[in-house]
C-alpha cells in the first residue's frame, strides 16, 4: 500500500538486487557490501541502485555500504517472498510440464525461493488425475475452489493463445491477482491484477532487433 | 547502424505493434489503422506508439492512420525478420525440450514467424544423436563448427546456473551476438552482444511484490 506510486522499472530491478545480496551471503559470508559493488554484481549502475533503494528506506551508510544480511531481509520483506507464495499452473502441455519440474528444481536448491507450484490444471479430460513432480492435474472447473483451499495467490498459465483470454478470466475470478502468461497475446484484466508477461517469441523477435548491429 | 541511439524500450515495444498488425491483416483485411486503435491493441499509448514508430520514419498521415501492410512489412525489416532467423539452443532438458517443440509450433501455425530452432547442443553424451522434432543434439563442441555450417544468429541458453558462463562464452565465441538466456544468473558479455534475460525466477519475485497491494 505505501508503495503504490513505484515505477515497474524500480520493481523490476529488487530481485536482481535480492539474487546479489543472496549470493553473497550464502556465498562468502560477506557483512557489507558498496552500491558500487551491488550495481555492477546487478548489471544496474550505483546511482540507480542507491536511488532504487532509497524508495524503501535509509538502507546504507555514507562510506559503509549496505548491510547485507539486513538490506537481503528487507528485500524479501518487500517483495513478499518472507512467506511462501502458492502458485497454479493452467496448461500441463510440455512448456507447463518444464516449468513445473524447472520450479520444482529451483524451491529444492533454494529453501529461501518461496515461490511455489501446487496446484495443475487443464481442460483435457485425459490428463485429469495425472501428476507431474507429485502435483495432480484438476479441470479448469475446479479452479477457484482450490485456489480457496490451498491459498493460492499467483498463476502461470500456459495455454494456447486462444484460450488465454478466457483461462485468465477464470483464474482472475478465482481471485488471483499476479499472472505470469506465456501465451502469445495481450490479455485484458480488471484494474489491482498484475500481468507479466513471458512471451518468448516477442523476445526473440526483440532480439532479432540487434542482429545487424 | 542507423538507429543506434534509439532505447531498448522502444525496441522491445515493436513487436508489439508488429503483432498487432499482423492479427489485423490476416484476420481482418483492414487497410488502415489509427495510432488510437494501434495503441489500445498493443497496450501502449496513442502518444507514444507515434513517438516510437517516429524514430524510423514517417509512416502515419495525420487524420488517416497506418497503412497496415505498409507498417507491417517495415517493422519486419527493421526488426531483421524479413528473412528467417536460425536459432541455436544449448542445453536440452526438460525446459529446452519444451521451448523446441514450442518453436516448431510457432513456426508451423504462422509462416512468417522467421525464427527457428535449427540445431541444439547438450553436453550430455546420452542424448547426442537423439532427434527433438526432427532436429539432432550434438555435442556442445560441435558448436563453432555448425553454427558456421547452417548461418546460426542467435542462441537460446537453457543449462544449469553454474554453466551457463561458460556455455555464453563458447556461444559468442562461435560468432553469435544475440543471446536468449533462461539461466538463473547475470552473464558477461563483450560490447556489441546483446543478452535478453527470461529468467523466470526473477518474473515471478517481481510479480510478488504486487500481491499486498
Amino acid at each position: 500500500m505505501r508503495w503504490k506510486k513505484i515505477s515497474d522499472a524500480v520493481v523490476r530491478r529488487l530481485p536482481l538486487y535480492l539474487r546479489v545480496l543472496e549470493e553473497v551471503s550464502r556465498d562468502e559470508d560477506r557483512k557489507l557490501m558498496s552500491s558500487q559493488e551491488l550495481g555492477e554484481r546487478a548489471g544496474v549502475s550505483p546511482a540507480l541502485v542507491r536511488k532504487d533503494l532509497a524508495w524503501f528506506g535509509e538502507f546504507g551508510k555514507q562510506g559503509v555500504g549496505y548491510e547485507v544480511s539486513y538490506l537481503r531481509d528487507e528485500l524479501r520483506r518487500i517483495l513478499n517472498l518472507d512467506e511462501k507464495i502458492r502458485v497454479a499452473l493452467v496448461g500441463v502441455g510440455s512448456l507447463g510440464q518444464a516449468l513445473t519440474r524447472y520450479n520444482k528444481n529451483r524451491t529444492e536448491q533454494d529453501r529461501s525461493f518461496n515461490i511455489e507450484i501446487v496446484a495443475l490444471f487443464d481442460n483435457d479430460p485425459s490428463k485429469f488425475g495425472k501428476t507431474i513432480e507429485g502435483i495432480a492435474i484438476r479441470p479448469v472447473s475446479e479452479l477457484a475452489q482450490v485456489v480457496k483451499e490451498l491459498g493460492v495467490q499467483m498463476a502461470i498459465v500456459t495455454v494456447p493463445a486462444d484460450q488465454a483470454q478466457v483461462v485468465v478470466d477464470a483464474v482472475v475470478q478465482a481471485g488471483i491477482r499476479a499472472i505470469l502468461n506465456f501465451a502469445p497475446t495481450k490479455l485484458v484484466v480488471p484494474e489491482g491484477v498484475h500481468v507479466a508477461s513471458a512471451d518468448l517469441s516477442l523476445e526473440l523477435q526483440r532480439l532479432a532487433y540487434y542482429l545487424d548491429d
